[in-house]
């Protein structure tokens, strides 16, 4: 797959301006403090349907000819991409479905459907949701956008380190957390489209650390057994992200669980914003390596907030009421 | 007690317009549906320590004389108000104490201290925090600011409607919680001193209405064994606070705490935003009576977003992820 250049990102910023917000920056004397930098958030978790997701799905969505687009979309992904896709596809009135195990809760499922898509059930296995993916296409004819291996979706998610440099001015480094690498790999083409000379640094889970683990041996590994909450970072890197990663991305931290937990939380007491885990981890691992940034002006993207507040471990956790 | 004028509102405002945020108006799709209306939030939450409170009792620390400030504050408070005169105290350099009952959960406590504040421990009666603090004045000459009952609070909270119909433009109608009072009674008079022809409603907890049964009432009745998880909402009115909300609210209206803890958190679920129990119970309010305000232009003040996250059931609710 040829890799998405400069050109893609501005013409996508054109394509999905319409439809998606231009999300705002945030920032709290609390988190400058703890770490010593300027620490600018872009709050993709305010953008439509609670993540950045909505981005490369858009820029998919409003990519297809009339033609195209009159067979629909199709995804398989129990999380936000599926929530984008079907907003994306409300947007342009075209149908779309949405592959997810039978197993998925309901929030999940009917999230997807408010925003007009179809839930199609497959079995819990990789293999299990591809073929029933595969088969939606056969018979429909519809357009398959995967969530992260689509050069269409990258350069959308492109668009959201653009906006951030063009609000933010010139940032020392931008944080985002990795999963397939669809969001760092827009951020390398957005950095280069910018011209900035901010370096571009992945956050992992240190349960799901396969892209660090690659980065460190210079070859893509798999993601094996990932392990934590997460949700949104436990799949593997596609050839094509690992060529943005492994080219671009300066370096990758980590945070386990339990500091993800608490930087969500602390995101909520001091900010009073929620933030899913898996935004959470890029914060995480920030206040984690804070020497890192120390005087630094420091973009970290939250990349979501669709959480599950309810399955969370927060009493495990405690911090002090508050705002600034 | 003479009740504070238009033109103290305005003197209020200039004088603590340095030391709190103009906290910004937030709005959704969601809400604007589902009640029919279009709603605007004053967002509180985001005000310097978690809550309006930081209004009131900064308006009265920096109106004090340098003698009276050398000499210290002084409140008894579990809650936002200790917080609050920690923090304007800090600002203005001088000490404060806050008398609380030795049994608050330790966050609170730190809560306080975090700000610069003592905590001086009481028993866990009404009257031996009273004692307590009139010690405490006598002791040291300390000036005693009440959460509410202070014509100096009051004008301090006016600014926050003051401001909300500055940046919203005219208003149908402000929604205000009620416990003490102090809130709604500043509503009253940035009402006037704005020349707004809004409707001030009351949103008061089921299990702590006394506000609502007074008005129905015509006089002022106690508020006997408070029942709610709204933990700023169990106290009485005063004298001074009734003056206001006999004469200037329109109607008070009331919800449950299920109905507050589902307000939360379709407001977490929505906008990512975290408010405590004693504002979601205006948004509750609202959400429950939405006939009255169809069609209207309508703010409701998040009054504040220091919420234990852990305490609160949760589970018992569900609702669909995304944002809009």
């Amino acid at each position: 797959m040829k890799p998405p250049g400069v050109q893609d990102a501005f013409e996508a910023r054109r394509r999905i301006r319409p439809h998606v917000h231009k999300t705002p920056l945030a920032r709290s004397n609390y988190f400058d403090n703890a770490v010593g930098a300027r620490i600018l958030f872009k709050c993709e978790n305010l953008q439509k349907t609670g993540s950045f997701k909505a981005r490369g799905a858009t820029n998919a969505v409003f990519g297809l000819s009339e033609d195209e687009a009159a067979r629909g979309v199709i995804a398989h992904s129990s999380g936000n991409h599926g929530q984008a896709l079907a907003y994306a596809a409300r947007r342009r009135g075209i149908p779309s479905a949405v592959v997810m195990p039978a197993a998925a809760v309901e929030s999940k499922r009917s999230a997807v459907r408010e925003y007009g898509g179809r839930v199609v059930d497959c079995a819990a296995t990789v293999s299990a949701r591809q073929s029933a993916a595969a088969e939606l296409v056969k018979e429909t004819g519809a357009e398959f956008v995967h969530p992260y291996d689509d050069p269409r979706v990258i350069v959308g998610q492109a668009t959201c380190a653009l906006e951030l440099l063009e609000q933010a001015g010139e940032l020392d480094a931008i944080v985002v957390p990795i999963g397939g690498g669809g969001l760092a790999s827009g951020t390398c083409v957005a950095v280069e489209a910018a011209g900035s000379r901010a370096r571009i640094i992945g956050a992992e889970p240190s349960g799901a650390d396969d892209a660090k683990e690659s980065l460190e041996a210079g070859r893509l590994l798999p993601c094996d057994a990932p392990d934590t909450i997460a949700d949104g970072l436990r799949t593997p890197l596609s050839d094509l992200t690992w060529q943005f990663i492994s080219s671009r991305v300066d370096r990758i931290l980590t945070a386990d669980d339990r500091e993800t937990v608490q930087a969500m939380k602390i995101m909520l007491q001091r900010m009073k914003m929620l933030v899913e885990p898996s935004a959470a981890v890029a914060l995480a691992a920030v206040l984690g390596n804070a020497r890192l940034f120390a005087g630094k002006k420091v973009g970290i993207v939250l990349s979501g907030g669709n959480a599950d507040i309810c399955g969370l471990p927060w009493t495990e956790l405690d911090t002090t009421p508050g705002a600034d």
